[in-house]
């Protein structure tokens, strides 16, 4: 589908104008979106656009990080929207010229149909224009990173906490998976972090340098996403670590106990035996309190072992 | 609560004046402090101030980085105090323009409170000025890091030697709590120290300019909380990694006992049960000697054992 | 094998002219190609076309990194393609001159023989130059990079969820071996990465600064390489981290099942041992429902134990 | 204590003036020492060379890092010497300007003793300046470090053989002190080499221009130092990776004798537990061979079982 | 010894003349090689060739880094060659100045004698001079360090497939010796890197920079060898590491079968000793078929243990 919106210079917004009619001279600036397009209407950006062909080629293709790219007469911009529920980077293009702003992107993107929507809605267009559109869509784009990373860190702390009371088994899988989805959030959050110091530091972008503070707000905001998903993935590791120890330490306790009984009754148990052959002459068996001595010495071994094991500590 | 002083041309401190006569003639420099704002009296940063809307929108959120923004009249500071109690990041807004220092902050913040005091019972106001509150504020902010970090420095030596005799999950919960801590200390300090940096190499504070040395001290304070936080962290790691070799190597030692003892016990238990069986042709039961034979048998397995283990270096 | 293809200045293509004709005046560039060169062959970078005798030495060598001299009258490329089978480096050297370029390597290379085939079936020679050729067969061996570490990428995945079901030992197996096939992939895309680095930002390569935006298309594909190579390794670290700590637990399950068996039937076992001895003085075992308290005194004891063991909670 | 050197014009040296006629027209350069000061010798800083206020209480303080300050008319240098027994750092402040240097140390310095007894036995002052004395504190300072992180190294090589055959328990509490010590000592070197990179690349320090190589000869310590402190630090993590890995080889290996005997013997103890039984009616009992052919399978079954193990590869 | 090279400006090559000889006028470069000096052909550097005491220093003593050293009328050069058996660093001194390179190091040196050889048979003397040299030795050392580097690697490969069937104790020593080893050869390299970083860099080596393309050659191999030696250190950890896990999988294996053995045979054995008991009073034993049922019910039980084991999934 592509849509439009034109601000005229009399300051009336139109909507749905043909593509043709866009570049006529009372058009102050205008917007134009493909969202999700078919292959011939993803023609139209080089047919009606001219845009350059490595751009249009990122946009059909998917491997892209996001960048930025200068070409003669307009600036190539990729961006990545994290879907909430996949955690899967969808790609946003935008080419941004004199004039005009033109989005592209292959998926619904909720964060760039509320500026579209806002826009709509609008009264007095004085503080927008092409970039003013290029920053609120950045701006949307990265305010949905927060609920994410905040997402995954409640997550943790449920998993350190156990709240669910889930086995271990449970737990260890799901630390595993956060850790895969906060290696998954950095591989979009850092290149976009470098494309925005990218974007802040450029001297061909007028409309980003008349409200440098408006992006280095955004680039603020990645910085702290950048730091939460560090910050997350040692307390992730940490929370491993830390289950190991436990875990090692409870081995080496159940160990001991196995050790404690084994020590303890196996020497009685081969004594027992001893007396439960039937040799025909084993002139122990025949004294009167035999029975009773054997009874008493397994029970001195038994103390004694005790003793010991209590002497080395294993019973602190 | 929104509170005032006011030092005007002639040296005398104002306290309390309303919020309209500040910019009077012979004022020459005060300070609005903003603490735990109600949303009424927070408004009044755009109303009676003008500040940017990006910087009022950073006092009313939260999720913000200590940082310095460049307004065209004002400059806006945010840092962070860490509340020595909870550990948790306490937001101080600063705004700072010609003769006049604002300050926004939504919880009581004791050392703003400390230099707000000494300002009200000083004499003499040579060396103060807008840059001085600044310096002041930011100087007590980081010097209260210090007492943080070093009680979890003492922790960590108590965690160490187990002064306490605590339990070994005991210490391992709070060696993880405390490498918990430290990655929260880090999540301020950082960007602090970052924020110093920037203000240092500013070409646009001149009341930084002309005590460059004061805030440098600054900067190396933060300099210095950093590389404790990470040495911290080095060293519960180490503690943790050692804790891990100790009670591995503790297993193996319990395993060697249960083996022995197993090693030597098993075998005998099963012949003196071979003795015990009721077979009615077994020749060697009525041999006169044989139970002394089979005792002496079982004497030498136990000894040969015995030394085979030995051999080993079990018993070192 | 030399190979070569002349394009002339009325814009015709000339295949496999004898070397000496290609300084011809009507020639406006050529192409030369060294595939699998005889020594004999390789001599003629040094007779032919005087190239700097470090260059011709890097060539007949081995050790090389990708990388870039400069000489007095042509540049000097190394560049390392992938086996994709093998996953073995195999090295393209370029020589770049005014109006020539002329390319090195030891083995086929199906992504030179790609562009060389392109250009022997195109029309119009436009956008073809010495530059162009160096491009394409960069922006081929980078592109070629993308299936290999997808395919590891896959089979990690493969290894996580172990949809072939292996044993333990055949997965730690497989992890290890990807482990050491990301490690010789990434000596090999760093330093192409730093290399495209270089040749972006050259000052001597005109040819590169006028299609600047084509290599740094080559550049941005090189550092998401970068990036997908070290999220892999340390995705592989975490399954390994993972099945560490999931294998520990597991251990740690198993003991407590011994430990409770043996804890349970060793004093058992003992018990009645006692009662199996031969003494002929052994009163208990003429009363007459003797049998069946000891009975009920083992049932006892082991009911104790299992309530110990539950409430130490080994059977959640 | 205070005590001075001066040097005259006429290349005399004067011992123990009052801080008074230093300032005389006679005077070339003078040293004073504050070595443990007391607090009214400490206020000297502040009354008699009017040092500046941050400078003063930096000395009278402990926590600060090694550092530079420029002040109007002095620069100000805190530098760390290690305490050869303790580890300890200790601080050495020196304030220098034109024609003076002033040290000032809590503790005695025993690197600062020696530099101050051979300018006292100097005959010739031709190399001698206030910057002489900076550097030859500095050069003795850093030359110490050397002694104490050879004396480590050593230590660890102690414990890699272990030579002393020491308990395994004392062995890896050794291994941790030393990486204790290892992280409180980079605490020193790491901000002292800083210290020197800034010295060096000061466009301030006149007399440090004049005599760089030897600056830079310490500088190249530092570095060196450095090196060792994290080589060695790799090399103690090393030892302990390679012990856990040792170990947990041999708690496998003794995991398997257990397994072995257990396997062998239980079914072999249960069986003739079989025959020990005291039913009346069991058949096999009364059969003439029937003992020799119990016998038989159990040492039958054992031998299987023993084969068993030995395919399984656990006895090599 | 001391020996000389002279070439004079007439194209001969003079061996041995005396030092007093070399600064003649004719001689047009000449080379004086200190091989395992004694003390007082050391004290020449002084007194023959007044190089700065400081460069002096640093030849007699050891504890050097490589470095570069600008004096007013000569460079001082330390660079590190490696024994190829020992693997130790062996300092080679070189001082170059207008006209002559002095070389001197306290062990024969196989490199430097290549070049010296190589010098004495040479016919013509176009290229060299004391910078050629230079580029000569240096080219050798580093050269030297790849066949070490490449036999560590091979060794770590040989550790891998353990081709000559160590025992894992032999294996774990020899991954521990070879990552010390790499940490030794990185403290040799990693300078020399930046060493030759510097030479590179340099604005002050007119010799250098007149062949560029020689002496990055040979930091292009620094490189190199940095990388080989950082791959394998993460090569030996995750040979290290992929052997941790599979032996705490064997572990738990083993572990499993002894559980398996004693959760089988424990119950089975208790019921046998109740049955071997003696009382006077024990019904069942009377009964005709009571062995039998006895039998039945274990070999039940042991049925059923067994499927509870296999649905655990422990005989996969
Ligand atoms: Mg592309
Ligand atoms: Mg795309
Ligand atoms: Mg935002
Ligand atoms: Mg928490
Ligand atoms: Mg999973
Ligand atoms: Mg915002
Ligand atoms: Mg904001
Ligand atoms: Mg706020
Ligand atoms: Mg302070
Ligand atoms: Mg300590
Ligand atoms: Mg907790
Ligand atoms: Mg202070
Ligand atoms: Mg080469
Ligand atoms: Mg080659
Ligand atoms: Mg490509
Ligand atoms: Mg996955
Ligand atoms: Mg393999
Ligand atoms: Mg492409
Ligand atoms: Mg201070
Ligand atoms: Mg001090
Ligand atoms: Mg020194
Ligand atoms: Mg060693
Ligand atoms: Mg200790
Ligand atoms: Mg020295
Ligand atoms: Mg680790
Ligand atoms: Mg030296
Ligand atoms: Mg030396
Ligand atoms: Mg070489
Ligand atoms: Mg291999
Ligand atoms: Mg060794
Ligand atoms: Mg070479």
């Amino acid at each position: 589908m592509i849509r439009t919106i034109a601000i005229t210079k009399d300051q009336q917004l139109h909507k749905d104008l043909p593509l043709e009619q866009l570049k006529e001279d009372g058009i102050m600036w205008f917007w134009v979106d493909f969202s999700e397009p078919t292959p011939s209407e993803t023609q139209k950006l080089d047919t009606v656009f001219q845009f350059h062909p490595l751009a249009i080629e990122d946009c059909i293709h998917n491997l892209q990080r996001p960048k930025l790219d200068y070409y003669d007469d307009h600036t190539f911009f990729v961006m990545h929207a994290l879907n909430a529920k996949t955690l899967e980077k969808e790609e946003v293009d935008l080419f941004n010229g004199d004039g005009y702003i033109v989005t592209y992107h292959k998926h619904v993107c909720p964060e760039l149909e509320q500026v579209w929507n806002r826009l709509l809605r609008e009264r007095s267009f004085n503080v927008w224009d092409e970039f003013h559109v290029l920053h609120q869509i950045f701006d949307k784009v990265v305010d949905n990173y927060f609920p994410i990373v905040y997402a995954i860190e409640d997550h943790i702390n449920d998993i350190e906490d156990n709240t669910k009371e889930l086995s271990m088994e449970t737990l260890l899988e799901q630390l595993f998976d956060t850790r895969a989805d906060l290696l998954t959030m950095r591989q979009t959050v850092h290149p976009m972090r470098d494309l925005m110091y990218r974007i802040l530091s450029s001297h061909r972008l007028d409309g980003v340098r008349e409200r440098k503070e408006y992006f280095s707000d955004i680039y603020d905001h990645l910085l702290k996403v950048s730091e939460l998903i560090e910050s997350n993935r040692e307390m992730t590791q940490d929370i491993r670590d830390s289950y190991m120890s436990l875990n090692s330490h409870e081995t080496n306790r159940t160990m001991q106990i196995l050790t404690v009984i084994s020590t303890i009754f196996m020497p009685l148990t081969f004594i027992v035996g001893v007396y439960g052959m039937n040799f025909s002459y084993m002139p122990e068996l025949d004294e009167r309190y035999a029975y009773f001595v054997v009874l008493l010495i397994m029970f001195v071994i038994a103390i004694l072992m005790f003793l010991w094991f209590k002497r080395k500590g294993w019973f602190d």
